[in-house]
């Protein structure tokens, strides 16, 4: 039992998530990979496409047959083919000739563009007056335009989007390997919580970390596996505390997490085998009660009991590990920040990163962003709140106007 | 069969999502609710909290006992309780006195505040002091702080966050009413079009629109139903959207749907019963050749066979058609829209909109958005995108170094 029992800084709490393990992968049918992690490199074995494709209706002709061609002075061409969608034409098509073709059509030897059929009239059966003349290349895709054979096309711990999927249908890749959801337990502490069935006595409170967290947890691409609310007494919450080490990948321990009275997590954790207390306490806030630690290969993690301090912290703190450990990249992350107007002053305590939530308006040609008052233990802030303006350790305040980073809730 | 076979602008489709009935509704446990839409308003039954609770470890006691305490000239208390968790304090708290207190504990009768543990130092077993004055209401929450009972929590229509579920919790309900996911049949036509198992022949290609339409169906909170390939054949396609009406909500055909030599799908949705073709081509670029019909009660469309086509309309004319089918309130989306700084000069033809594929990238302070070229058959160029610029149908274009709205894409 390694011990720092110190408060960190966000920057350094950043540089953690590597120390874990990723999980392990599996491969899964197209059709199940949407939001996964994908768990190797993609290379092309083919040209995209790997035919010369029409990408207009009209008439595949060399564009050297149309040089010159305008409303009053057409060019005339033999049309000496019609290619069937899905099939490769036979015949070559000479200068002056053309061959009708539709969109997604394979343009026959001898042809490097498409008139589309708007600027063509159809003399007779086997000629065409051609009114616009076209550059080679146009309204067509060449060969490997989209994609050259061996490329790389996707990167290992990539997220897959549709356009991802799409990339992998196309080169004919039926199933995948992504990487495993990691699976988080989460638990809550205190004998004030009681569960969403209960009415609460004065006093008590029902049980909303585990519902908002599992939420959190889905979104960052994990599985929630919530093993209800334990009692304050050392003993149930080691009990626990080892069984979700057990059967989940990520242990997530909710409220008891202050430097107070109620303070068994610690104390469970300083009795796991081969545990190891990376942080207690960060300097954020809200959130400041929160615990980074290892047990084994294994992140736990002790977020604050007041909802939206849990929330912050897992949004500007926890959800990296969980990304990591499911495969993510995060090279390959998309902008997950926005830019926004002040609507106000924003006053901030130096030593500590300041997390205010904030509101997103619309107004005429910009964003706006507009602080939501309330204090860190009302659910009601995190309604409210579109994202996250973070306000650096170093600096006293935000000014009314200023442009400002804002850290997009998922929506 | 009513006919308006035109060119509808970006505008007018927009409005027509509401002409369409939404979704019937069901109820789901709270588990089972992220990223749904919610079926009626929530009013709270109950104050949250219903008790004054500590927001930090310390003492209740009555503001006043503090007034004047300082380093030099601490306030002397006596302990006269210690609340236990969860439970509601017996003993009435008079000036003077304090009672032990953690996070979350329900404040006894005659105290207003908490002096935080860090401020105190305990004399004896029965004597404090007070190094600190606190304010009426300082560290902690005042009952219905967080929600006033009778009061709209939420509203029809909005999805829910973890935050949002998190507040269901709050209120004890366990299972609530939301809109069942509609379901789209997806189906691809071309007889150039193989499936992804299938190794293509000369002229042909594999589905990709099955697969991207699907994952973005699901992103916009619906549930694919993919039917597969249908050759250019009237009665083949005839058949198969005669049996994706009776099976799913809504139908999608992609492929075959411009103005050109193979242009069945329009013959199709005149021969289905009830039918009623609300545009035939969008001045949207890329995307124009896009069908928005009503068959019945129910949406049809006509996609674009090109896959960055297919997307770029469904994620700005199509999208909306779904959500409000699934049962969205517009009027409670979040922000799907940021600002960046133009990389290059974008030129525009008037009369559409045009939407250029943009890719964001954080340079210091801002957002900047690099076009991504490349024509809009070319699925590359959605994978390099992370959202959309369109650019007006009035305006011929936009300015390098100017600020523009970005439509993110999901990521």
């Amino acid at each position: 039992m390694k011990e720092f029992f110190k408060v960190t800084d966000l920057e350094t709490a950043r540089a953690w998530p590597s120390i874990f393990p990723q999980m392990e992968k599996e491969v899964q049918p197209l059709d199940k990979v949407l939001g996964r992690v994908l768990g190797h490199d993609i290379h092309s074995d083919i040209n995209l496409p790997d035919f010369p494709r029409a990408i207009m209706d009209g008439y595949a002709v060399k564009a050297v047959s149309t040089f010159g061609a305008s409303d009053g002075n057409p060019a005339y061409l033999n049309v000496v083919d019609h290619i069937a969608m899905g099939t490769a034409p036979t015949k070559s098509i000479k200068p002056g000739e053309a061959a009708k073709i539709s969109t997604g059509g394979m343009l026959p030897k001898g042809t490097d563009s498409v008139v589309m059929v708007e600027h063509t009239d159809a003399i007779d059966d086997i000629t065409i007056e051609v009114y616009r003349s076209v550059a080679p290349g146009q309204h067509m895709i060449q060969i490997g335009e989209d994609l050259q054979a061996n490329q790389v096309v996707l990167s290992k711990g990539q997220k897959l989007r549709p356009q991802e999927i799409g990339i992998l249908a196309a080169l004919g890749i039926e199933a995948v390997s992504v990487y495993r959801h990691p699976v988080v337990a989460i638990l809550s502490t205190g004998d004030e919580i009681v569960a969403v069935t209960d009415t609460p006595e004065p006093g008590q409170i029902r049980d909303i970390n585990s519902y908002t967290l599992a939420g959190q947890v889905i979104q960052a691409g994990c599985q929630p596996m919530v093993m209800g609310i334990v009692r304050d007494d050392f003993n149930a919450l080691d009990h626990m505390c080892r069984a979700a080490t057990e059967q989940a990948d990520i242990i997530f321990v909710s409220g008891g997490s202050s430097v107070g009275m109620r303070d068994y997590t610690i104390e469970v954790l300083e009795n796991l085998p081969d545990s190891e207390i990376l942080a207690h306490g960060i300097s954020i806030s809200p959130g400041k009660p929160t615990i980074l630690a290892r047990v084994g290969q294994k992140f736990f993690c002790g977020l604050p009991g007041h909802v939206a301090s849990a929330m912050v912290v897992f949004h500007m703190v926890v959800r990296p590990f969980l990304e990591y450990i499911g495969g993510r990249n995060p090279d390959f992350n998309r902008p997950r920040i926005c830019y926004a107007r002040l609507q106000r002053n924003l006053a901030s305590k130096q030593g500590r990163v300041d997390c205010i939530r904030v509101r997103l308006l619309q107004e005429g040609d910009q964003l706006s962003a507009k602080p939501v008052l309330g204090k860190s233990g009302l659910i009601r802030t995190m309604i409210e709140a579109d994202g996250l303006v973070c306000i650096d350790k170093n600096t006293e305040g935000l000014d009314k106007g200023s442009v400002v980073a804002v850290h997009l809730l998922p929506s």
